[in-house]
């Protein structure tokens, strides 16, 4: 008998129908002999719907309330879940995010989790009950209800899993696994079996939406077994662990990213401190900085160029302009980044160039290059993206 | 600076505006000098869709579930209104029934207030903030949410104003007040000024649906001042407390109920002990027995009527049937009973012979008569009911 903890997301329970097929999944687990707490989101467009009322109120609504109101979607699902499991003769039991024990900072609408007091799951799992979980919400200091943002119901799963020990966290969703690339563009994509925390991380901020960064992040720090898979298709998905399986594939997958501004800054001072001082000014903004490139200094000058998030390059542009040394500054928008992802490769130099050979062959202007132990990332022209992941994908897997 | 408790209702809430009409009405209460907290139910049609939701699911939804997901209808109300009052200038914060310290009883979907732990309220009432709370839901020892059942929000309401000795709790409606009778279907009546707790429970039971007598039976345990009015138009409503004002009116309403049946059993022993018998057997049965009339005995042998709530009276055939002593039993369906209602009435007996003469007047014949010290009904034709109370209510009133 096994410990299993189950999520399912928001369009997975979004009508009666879709309902009882979680509740065949969660009540077939059950009968086979293991333990069972469930976690889901809202139904489908209830999320949004609540939204919708608070923006009718307010166009700056307070965050605590946001949290009070949203927290309904979830408590709403978990309810129905419920009656749906107790309906095919599963004995379950509702809890909401603070009854399950879930104690948060104070953040409202982003809160991170401080500690799981898990007694009450624990007892209703004694009682031989499937537990059904709301995701993405929490309890703070002031005994009032918050909510851990994106992805937080994938993160309340995990971190269920983490404080019961339990023997894997499956997270259910509308695929069927994590692919080499984004089958609804790519050809021959193929499902993988196994894949490690580094490489879904790597994959998740490339664009590869399946997991939440922070989830898997979390996963990784306990060390907790995730199988990613279909609540529609009932075959097995794309487990992630430590150490996964070399399965003869050294690359894991090719994944873009189209939200990516790159900046140039013309004629800094080529001389020792020049970087440090720009990169504190765009770090004190909270800028995340992912790719930088730098050129070779000429007659006491030189150029730097580097990409961030397209919604953050507005204030970087402000931030340098406001400074009296960075002034001659300008953003592309019309970049992309296609990268490879896999811990094998750093050890086989011959995948980069077939990365490039492939980019070569489509006449794809390469910009910037970034290497990391686990990733090479390009980019490129943004209309060149989808021709690219397909050129790479081909040429790495066919 | 005085303590108000005010309380809306799901259609006071139903959408923006109405919101935004509540939150102003709060808002000049509060800027007037007093500290409020506000009582509000679920907006609009939303318990019907939750309960709608759950029956899609389940003919027999568990109890605890149905709470946890009906729970969820105020949660959205309180946000909604917390977010109106902030946007209007109005600091306020909304609590849950737990948040706001309900404990209850663990009888699912029909709780009783155990107690209420006022530490928060009173804490956020010291930050000059409103405080609004979700009517209708507490927890109880298991630390699961529990509703109050119908009426929940009004009781709510009474139960804050007892346990933080409010100097008034104002129960807004759609209505303006108390009336002498129904105002849709009785001329020239009157709101009252004043009315006292029993004249306010008798006239609820009778079917003047303003306030839940659960309610009003708590206001008079605690001696809370209620007062019924409009969220609409903002005009004095009626004042609910333990001694009225005369206002020069002995009687304070005429009422109706069409939810009356009169279940006759013939040929029953003239013996000591039958009617013990036969109402021990409906107690048992939790049948609510209201008019009883027995004939004169003739040759060992009388007859007994009474009446009680349409829906109890299958039930109650059933018993009486079962028994062999009482199977010669008929059921009348077709009445209903009219009522005045007033304290003062008892000391005048030209009360009783208006209210006759009233009907007599207009050919109703009287079934059944019943008095109590604030309180005469009789019982007649459904078809002559709205016919009596308007006769009635011109011979009393005019």
């Amino acid at each position: 008998m096994a410990l299993i903890v189950q999520k399912f997301g928001g369009s997975s329970v979004k009508d009666r129908d879709r309902i009882f097929n979680v509740a065949r999944i969660v009540a077939n687990t059950h009968n086979a002999g293991n333990d069972v707490v469930v976690v889901v989101s809202a139904q489908g467009d209830t999320t949004d719907d609540l939204i919708a009322k608070a923006a009718e109120i307010s166009h700056d609504p307070s965050a605590r309330e946001m949290d009070m109101l949203l927290a309904t979607g979830e408590q709403i699902s978990i309810s129905l879940l419920s009656m749906a499991l107790n309906e095919i003769g599963c004995h379950a039991i509702s809890l909401t995010g603070w009854q399950a024990g879930f104690r948060t900072d104070r953040a409202y609408t982003k809160a991170r989790i401080t500690r799981l007091e898990t007694e009450r799951i624990s007892s209703e799992l004694e009682r031989n009950r499937v537990v059904v979980v709301a995701g993405f919400q929490g309890l703070n200091k002031l005994d009032d209800i918050t909510t851990l943002g994106r992805g937080g119901s994938d993160t309340s799963a995990v971190a269920i899993a983490a404080a019961l020990h339990a023997d894997r966290c499956q997270i259910f969703t509308d695929v069927e696994g994590v692919y080499t690339a984004d089958p609804r563009k790519v050809r021959n994509t193929r499902k993988l079996q196994e894949i490690t925390f580094d490489e879904m991380l790597e994959l998740a901020s490339l664009g590869a939406q399946v997991l939440n960064n922070r989830s898997v992040e979390l996963a990784k720090k306990y060390n907790v077994e995730l199988e990613v898979l279909s609540s529609l298709n009932p075959v097995p998905g794309t487990v992630v662990k430590e150490v996964a399986k070399m399965e003869g594939m050294l690359i894991k997958g090719v994944a873009k990213d189209t939200d990516v501004a790159v900046i140039t800054i013309l004629n800094v001072p080529d001389e020792p401190g020049t970087s440090f001082k720009i990169f504190g000014l765009l770090a004190q903004k909270n800028i995340n900085v992912d790719i930088i490139l730098q050129s070779t200094g000429r007659d006491g000058k030189k150029d730097i160029s580097f990409t961030c998030a397209q919604g953050e390059a507005e204030t970087a542009l402000r931030v340098l302009k406001e400074s009296a040394h960075y002034a001659d500054v300008s953003v592309d928008t019309t970049c992309a980044k296609v990268s490879i992802v896999g811990a094998g490769m750093q050890s086989h130099s011959g995948v980069a160039s077939k990365m490039f050979e492939a980019m070569s062959n489509n006449n794809i202007n390469i910009k910037m290059i970034s290497t990391s132990e686990i990733k090479i990332s390009c980019i490129i022209d943004r209309d060149d993206a989808d021709k690219a992941v397909s050129a790479i994908h081909d040429m790495l897997f066919d």
